[in-house]
């Protein structure tokens, strides 16, 4: 391809409203542009960027042995009504109604319109499992959309949808996506992580999160290698954690009210007390599903409410408000699940975390809050001085948390990373109010239990960008890239413009996915866009280096030029490209 | 692929609202299903077909220098304000409102778009021409659905648009998409005709549709071959027509009025006075932008509206009615260009059909309306007894119908067609009122020249089916079939199924697209499915055949089997499937 019949609208300045890398990227180096809030076309480079990951995409979905469909993304709300979620979708939801006056949504997603497929068309147990994939616009109307392609409104992506006869084996497809989920990511040379995620309000009881790392993630995980575990720190399990030494305190064998005026935080009471945050306990009060709970934690950590909601199995969970906490009998700034006030016994129950309570009984004796404005206990003994109603892994994971699992234990890593693939258990959440049902061997009608396995395309492709980039620009990774090499004529004598003709055509006879930068613009220029679009091999044809009969390769990821005769670039280019695209 | 892993669910029943041959066998051999009125699911053999065709359009775009991009479905209201179509368009294109109150559209095509995009993005003569296409989703809210993907709601459109610095240079682009349109379909082995159209409300002066060839299309069509010429008989020229000789017709010298009490058309009057029908001239008037028009065809022709514009340069034009005739001093069905009374003298002009006109004068002496209740005239002569205003083309073309262009003539064909793509010269239609502007070398600022360029995806494939079926199912042309071929195991005996098995292997590892057909059915069953489906090439493997080592291929396209040995099945359905997929 010539670069002067290509459409690389390349900008120089930084757009205002792009606030992360890939969407300034994207703009800069031409392969996006904004039509609306959150809606974008793809210029030519997106769109081979956005095609080389589908492709991807379809083959290991295909070798894993799903199918390609495609649903409407104009999907009747009667569906949705089916499901029942036409009613608990927001106004994220896009609506509409034709002009007979039916209700419709664009479709954020599919499980109501494969279910009903799948409801009419399968019957049997013979024809199970079926494992269908669509790779298609969708549309969700973000309040604030923002950073590109990261979150806009209308976007490409890949949703798939498995049905089995029952949950062992859809727990075996669902390992065979996760499998394919790993090799698709592998594929794409992307450092990344498949994380255990909370499974929220889609419901089901496992979900992998695949996140693309990259220090410019949303998400904050962590990983221990050692036992091959990684997690959202919302989900992380916690079995130890680093403590301060509990022999720097001098507690009395009793608890002790100690005075710590205006002291609210942890922080400050340590310090108050010249003790370190983690020889206190941090109490929050929850209101789960309409019971009190003062959830407890070491000091220097936080609560985490998806793990607290999880432990108590709740449904509805907030953080109690500074009423609700005075007419529990509790002092805000100073709760402690020592000497409760006899109102708080009656209303509040205590959930301690496991980090404290796999402590030996009484070997640490904790500050706590005194239940009475400006005053803490210290001296407090789990067991001793008070007994938890619960105990639980309630606290946000960090990096060099001990993990236990398996009779094996490690420690994390934390990273941060962006969320591009999702698979998710579902049961029989869909099938069951839908009736897909099929009948067993001995002709009783049952349940199909399903699965759902969500990849964005566009995110996929921001997310590559946000892991590998530098000042200049893009540095694609060799599967993604919209081009593997660009030739750049460095000059407009004839003897460099016939040298990179040549290449040019050795390189499209290989194979080669190759722009000529045949546009009459200095060296700077061409240097600067090769770098800003991120081409993975440039090419460079100049006077001095055909003196010899020379042209220069330079990696995008390297800083070295390698002289090359002209007759052997090609090759070389080729050698280059195949190692770029082996599979790690 | 495995049959018992694949979604096709085949019925045997032809649904009853599927009224076309396409729309029946896409249901019943399992391609798609519908969702809501004219809104379907593409099950995996429906994809197939679809992808194999985009595959073929991607190809042929490119090799033409096209480039791809992506437009979004959901498009800003006030782009179509810009363009003036926001009013324009009915209430087939699909309104709503974002959650914030903004104006959107589900596109129905993307000039508005992509004439912006260029617009903000290519500013100078030297970054011209640009040739960009786009395969999306495009949704057009039909009154009445119907006939399947063939006039759906949803549908997949490939739909492109080039930009030029001038007409000539924007006609030579356009002669290009011309021949990809002519490479694309004949790549799919498709039967078509490009035939000149009207260029309709899309504005632009120069139009082609491609029509594949199909007794039951909607479109007729005539070709001459001759003159390489094709065009809708709403459009097609026609120079010359057949008509009844004259010298049966004893006329008198001078337009004599004979009774024809109660005779309204030209089929009557010509039998009531022992005539033909072509020796009678019918009158037709059309109120056109105000002025009353009598258009004159022989009797046994039809005047043809939109060439009736096109003659006339008309904007608004219709059938007058039958108080405007009576106040235009004419008498309904007994209407003639001779002794017009003096009120329809003033108000009423005479446009005269060509193959009327180009006679010698007064050689054929016609019978025309009397211009008083139940009377015609007899021996009318052009030029003696009346004088047109205007000559033009104004009938409707037919087979037999002479045709004269660049000094050679030839006679028509007639066909019935699907309209399956469409290329249009537009002009500055969008970029004159859109503002996109370049500046040329002298620095002059000048309107973009534009063509736009339509394929229907799902619309091709369903014409590709009513070109090519038969009783029992789908006959696919090779290039767009699902899959090439399928192995048929007919019995359950271990040598069968270990015969059939090793030649799917053969198959898979020479890369031919094929299935086996694993269910546990009965020959008759796999022998039924597999016409309905079409795959191109069936190989049995049965008992009887397997006693000698062999195993019977057959084309889905005839009836004779070839045995061919077991081992050597799979080099020659090789051979044939690259047989079918080579370009006629």
């Amino acid at each position: 391809m010539r670069m002067t019949q290509l459409l690389v609208p390349t900008v120089k300045e930084t757009p205002a409203d792009a606030q992360v890398v890939s969407h300034q990227l994207m703009i800069r180096a031409g392969l996006i542009r904004k039509v609306a809030a959150g809606i974008y076309t793809y210029l030519p480079l997106g769109v081979r960027a956005m095609r080389k990951f589908e492709n991807i995409l379809r083959e290991e979905l295909n070798r894993a042995g799903c199918q390609e469909v495609v649903m409407p993304v104009v999907q009747p709300g009667e569906l949705w009504q089916q499901s029942g979620r036409w009613d608990q979708m927001g106004p994220e939801m896009l609506r509409f109604k034709d002009r007979k006056g039916t209700d419709y949504a664009f479709s954020p997603t599919a499980e109501e319109v494969i279910t009903a497929l799948v409801r009419d068309e399968v019957k049997s147990y013979r024809e199970l499992p079926k494992n269908l994939f669509q790779i298609q616009t969708k549309f969700r109307d973000e309040i604030r959309p923002r950073f590109g392609l990261m979150r806009g409104r209308e976007f490409t992506m890949k949703d798939g949808y498995s049905f089995d006869v029952d949950d062992a084996a859809a727990l075996k497809t669902y390992d065979g996506m996760y499998d394919a989920y790993t090799r698709i990511f592998r594929r794409c040379a992307l450092k990344f992580r498949a994380v255990e995620a909370d499974t929220g309000n889609i419901g089901g009881s496992r979900s992998h999160e695949f996140q693309v790392l990259a220090s410019s993630g949303e998400d904050a995980i962590v990983a221990c290698d050692a036992l091959d575990y990684a997690a959202n720190v919302e989900k992380a399990m916690v079995s130890r954690i680093e403590m301060a030494p509990h022999d720097k305190l001098q507690a009395p064998a009793t608890p002790e009210r100690v005075p710590t005026p205006g002291k609210k935080t942890c922080e400050d009471v340590a310090k108050h007390l010249g003790l370190d945050a983690s020889h206190t306990l941090k109490a929050v009060l929850y209101l789960v599903d309409g019971q009190l709970w003062m959830v407890l934690v070491p000091g220097h950590r936080e609560t985490n409410e998806i793990k607290v909601k999880g432990t108590l199995k709740g449904q509805l969970i907030r953080v109690a408000e500074s009423a609700e906490i005075a007419s529990a009998g509790l002092v805000e700034g100073y709760m402690g699940p020592h000497a409760l006030s006899d109102t708080a016994r009656k209303s509040v129950k205590v959930l301690l975390d496991q980090t404290v309570a796999n402590l030996a009984p009484g070997e640490r004796p904790w500050v706590t809050g005194g239940n009475q404005a400006d005053t803490h206990f210290v001296g407090v003994r789990v067991g001793t001085h008070f007994t938890p109603d619960a105990v639980g892994d309630v606290l946000t994971a960090r990096e060099g948390d001990t993990v236990e699992r398996n009779g094996k234990s490690g420690t994390y890593q934390a990273f941060r990373g962006i969320e591009v693939g999702h698979v998710f258990f579902l049961g029989t959440k869909y099938s069951a109010p839908m009736k897909c049902n099929y009948l067993d061997a001995q002709g009783a009608e049952k349940a199909m239990v399903m699965g759902c396995y969500g990849v964005g395309v566009g995110r996929t492709v921001a997310a590559a960008i946000e892991q590998n980039h530098d000042a200049d620009g893009i540095i694609w990774p060799m599967p993604l890239a919209p081009y593997h090499a660009v030739v750049l004529p460095l000059g407009n004598e004839p003897e460099i413009l016939a040298a990179a003709q040549k290449i040019y055509d050795a390189l499209n006879a290989l194979g080669v996915e190759v722009v000529l930068d045949d546009r009459e613009e200095r060296p700077g220029v061409k240097f600067k866009d090769a770098d800003l679009i991120g081409f993975p091999i440039r090419v460079g044809v100049g006077k001095k280096g055909l003196k010899d009969g020379n042209a220069e390769i330079k990696l995008r990821t390297g800083k070295d030029l390698e002289l090359v005769k002209v007759d052997d670039v090609a090759a070389r280019v080729r050698a280059l490209v195949d190692e770029g695209l082996r599979i790690a």
